[in-house]
């Protein structure tokens, strides 16, 4: 392959827990590459177990019609991560596959989309010379590089729809009512979904909490003939080693603290699924087709990015290995704090 | 009082679990009552504990404006059972400071808003002496005597919805999904919920299963190249006295017995919460406006129902004490078994 | 073919206005077909005209699976109305040319899912010795000799969540807001939604309604401090054969006659489209299973209905040509009127 | 009152039409100028209105409980334009009224929440010398100096929402369906809402179209086989003087260039209607929470803003009188054309 001219054949991969917006994503890239471009695109299936068994299918115009709204992805996704425990004792290990995979199927190029897990994988491809473009999705919205990720703001809408059914029963039983949602180590999700669900109080990995605090805040709310209250827990914060879920946790702290009544609700994996709202289509759509620009300029070993609004690109290299967290000054967690939002500390 | 005058002031209690459309229920009763009979109504706070404690407030038609898509309710509610322990050493029961308050409070008629164990308070009440009138109220849809109860047909909105959900991550991910729906003893939200949202395995506690059924029933799919299965489970279902959760005691037996990827939802409050359904506000509003016309001609000692299409009463004594349950025969479970659907049998 | 042999081959065919629900009830006589009784089943493409032109395809259990959820029809529909000018001078008639390809095509029985033109065209093709079974589908409820239709529920959401949104607007701005919405003739989409959106003023056909009765209404309400008005109109009620739309006409009237500030929403095509309420699932899946069983024991000439809750069937002699309209004393427009909405009479 | 004292007592008004978002932007107003400083807070009923009246309410932080979520403005709205036609024949015009009142109820900031006509008037009563602060809102997205408005995002998911529901039945009868959305002279809204709901063509009032590219472009897709296309109109596009609806004209216009079946939706008010998304929650409550800091520290005659993706402010003599459009190069425009979208050029 000519290491200058322009590419005409190009790979997508989704790795990684699913999300809304990957298909439109996938939509992105391949009508952009397509239709501007005259590219072929192929679909490489179920994440990088795809590449290691060379399972994949040719993408047409006509079969990116119509998944701009589906959730999920039609490639299918896997957890595998290749390069982890890759020293085997076979004989070819799994990267040395998917690189022979890869100049077999004639690619150009291979967008990955995914996490952190995948963005990760994806750097190594592109340091062993792969032809690598990576686009961030994850509801967890942790992505080193980028100021959001497609998936986010669905998440946010379902998990603060759910918040909002809980406000009835709480305030009909005078109950606590604590609810804990997904983010992994990063607490953007139960952040966002917490002020726009009203949440009295909000927990999240990235600012330690004192449970006293959050007795006398709670308390004080009683006292205050304030009916109820609702807690919002990122599945993520520091609970004790032999505890399983950081709401359960909570909401029996807080009843053995205050001794007040409180039920738990863990969301699970309902935040996940379902059409992506018109916004993750829309920024998909925008990472995708930025994906296929990049492409054929040639622009790999880069990741799309969103910062300060703009649509632009970060090396996979500054990405890789890291996660962003929500910062102790994050101005929403200071006007929240500012409006009376306990949290914990 | 009289015994056959007009009543004029009337009391309404909502008691048990919350569900959406209680408000509804309490505008139709309302309005109906001060518009066609002018009559005084007064709202009992938190159930049978606000007439236990006196507690109350006057319902204006201002008050009653604007509550018709509200969820939860406006009165509070609690689990107060009054004739349970209730020959205790206190000076006076609690069902005879209910009796007493009744008098005070100068009431012709209280209507109670509940489910079961409401509706078997109300017959007491009833059988004590006072006019009551019963409106069944449950997500659960378990009440005997009346063909469905307001509340369910949010609930099974809100649980289809999350199903829905769960399509596009089991499809991406190649899984299993078990959901955990609520519904007490009946099987009538797993039922609803899981024939709507496309499940192949419905488990309910009405229907007892044999594991190795569902067993070869995944397998057999998987085998067929069905990418996953959706399984729905109904809290109420049998299993082992030392586990908590149906949904977890089901999901972690699939992946013994198959072997195969399964991951579980367990749906929880969100069920019970937020704006009722357009066919629940219709509903409630009836039942509301039908207490109002059974309460001016005095047809006491009943609750009101829907059968057969039709609204009508049935005596409070023929419904207290008895749970309306999924027949084995019930149609739509016949119609989706022909359709291919496992019910674990 | 033997008179009474087992149907062993069986077509579907959706026409008139697409709603919610259809592919539900294709999928729900195809699964029941193909898994209980084991025969081939086809789809005619785009209602009667499909016939008429021999288009069709194959559905196999593949083929219906994930339609369950999906709006719309995946067989198309046509307004084609066959039986209508067919005595034309072409050397052969639509009706005959339907017959002759039902023949070719080796079928023992066709189902016309649609409303009442659909069934009145069914009906015919019955007439003429075909095998026919109907199945009622429409947003406007308005079917003869069955209590509801799908696509009704699903209508009835969305027009409640119009009406929701209006509220907010209607408030704000201490406006009176119109809404029309859809139903032919029938008022039953209009009745529903109003009563469920909360609307102050409710117009349908079936009600001749007094302009000055509702002037004085919401006269009245304005001088109560009452702050806005919501007025629910169907598209076909009674306006001067000059004007386009009801609602336009009405609100236009209203600001004339009250001097009040009025506006006007003309909800349209949104109220038949999308995912089919979960009820609708239901409803459409048990009236498909419910055909194929009739087919399977050749009760042809009939079309399922589902009266005072229990799924039934109707001879489609006593279903064409009538329309099912709201009765005057309707129980839902009683209850209404008895909590204060003015149906403009 | 001494000119750098800590302001003690602020009004806030909102006028304008409503949209989702402004009971938030007031409770975050209120709760951090209550909660952190301590300030007494008064709400002025109906927009300008209120206070040439002098009519309005005490806001406490109770009253703010609660409406987070509600839709509309509890404080109510008016299109009143006070420095229009001010310089009548009145003993005191409306600016002066305005003054005296502000004066008389010892307001030391007006907080201003509205549209471009708002800021306008905002700025005039500012240089007229008024403490005022600003917080743009608009389902428009259209004002000067801030990247977005809360309102938009939720406008968007409703529209979007709209158009999904076309599809199916655009499908279903292979039609064209034509679908008007609001947005005054900026085409935001039917830019954003067409991309995410997968409109093939976008009418925008930035962008001149051709009718005859529309035309090739839909015969295309007709001839490809392509069953129905989408077509997303703003309000604001170019119509000739005697049409009042650019999708009806539009509509017909396609009807009679090719032929094909043509259908219209006029969306209306429910754009601006219900409760607010997640999104604009969290925007109007941190552009609420940042001006009850700008009144702290007497920063006043500005606009809250939002720029690349920060919470910042601009004077409000930048703001008034300008309107901000979708340029030429939008991104989001390049980045769908080059996806195949057709902007009628």
């Amino acid at each position: 392959m000519g290491k200058n001219k322009r590419p005409q054949r190009i790979g997508i991969l989704t790795a990684g827990g699913d999300c809304p917006g990957i298909n439109a994503a996938i939509r992105g890239i391949g009508k952009t590459a397509i239709v501007k471009y005259g590219m072929e695109v192929i679909g490489i299936s179920d994440g990088f177990l795809g590449l290691i068994n060379k399972e994949y299918l040719t993408l047409t115009e006509s079969s990116l019609s119509g998944i701009l709204t589906l959730g999920g992805t039609i490639l299918g996704t896997s957890r595998e991560k290749p390069f982890k425990n890759s020293k085997n004792k076979k004989e070819i290990s799994k990267p040395a596959l998917m690189i022979e995979h890869y100049e077999q199927l004639g690619l150009d190029c291979l967008v990955c989309i995914g996490g952190n897990g995948t963005l990760k994988t994806a750097h190594l491809l592109s340091q062993a010379g792969l032809n690598i473009v990576g686009i961030p999705k994850t509801i967890d919205n942790d992505v080193w590089g980028t100021d959001v990720t497609f998936g986010f703001d669905s998440a946010v809408n379902i998990a603060t729809e759910a918040i909002d059914r809980l406000h009835s029963t709480a305030n009909s039983h005078k109950r606590i009512m604590v609810i804990e949602l997904m983010g992994h180590n990063a607490g953007w999700l139960a952040l966002f979904s917490g002020v726009a669900g009203g949440g009295d109080v909000i927990l999240i990995p990235e600012i330690p909490y004192d449970e006293d605090v959050i007795k006398e805040y709670l308390l004080k709310r009683a006292h205050e003939n304030k009916p109820y209250s609702i807690v919002v827990v990122a599945e993520g914060i520091k609970i004790p080693s032999k505890e399983k879920s950081s709401g359960n946790y909570i909401a029996r702290k807080i009843n053995e603290l205050t001794g007040l009544e409180t039920r738990v609700t863990v969301l699970g994996y309902i935040q996940r699924g379902g059409s992506p709202s018109p916004m993750d289509r829309i920024l998909a759509s925008k990472f995708g087709a930025t994906a296929a620009n990049m492409i054929a300029s040639r622009d790999f070993g880069k990741m799309v990015a969103q910062k300060n609004g703009e649509i632009t690109s970060v090396p996979l290299s500054e990405v890789a290995g890291k996660t962003r967290l929500v910062e102790q000054n994050n101005d929403l967690v200071v006007r929240s704090r500012e409006m009376g939002t306990c949290f914990g500390i």
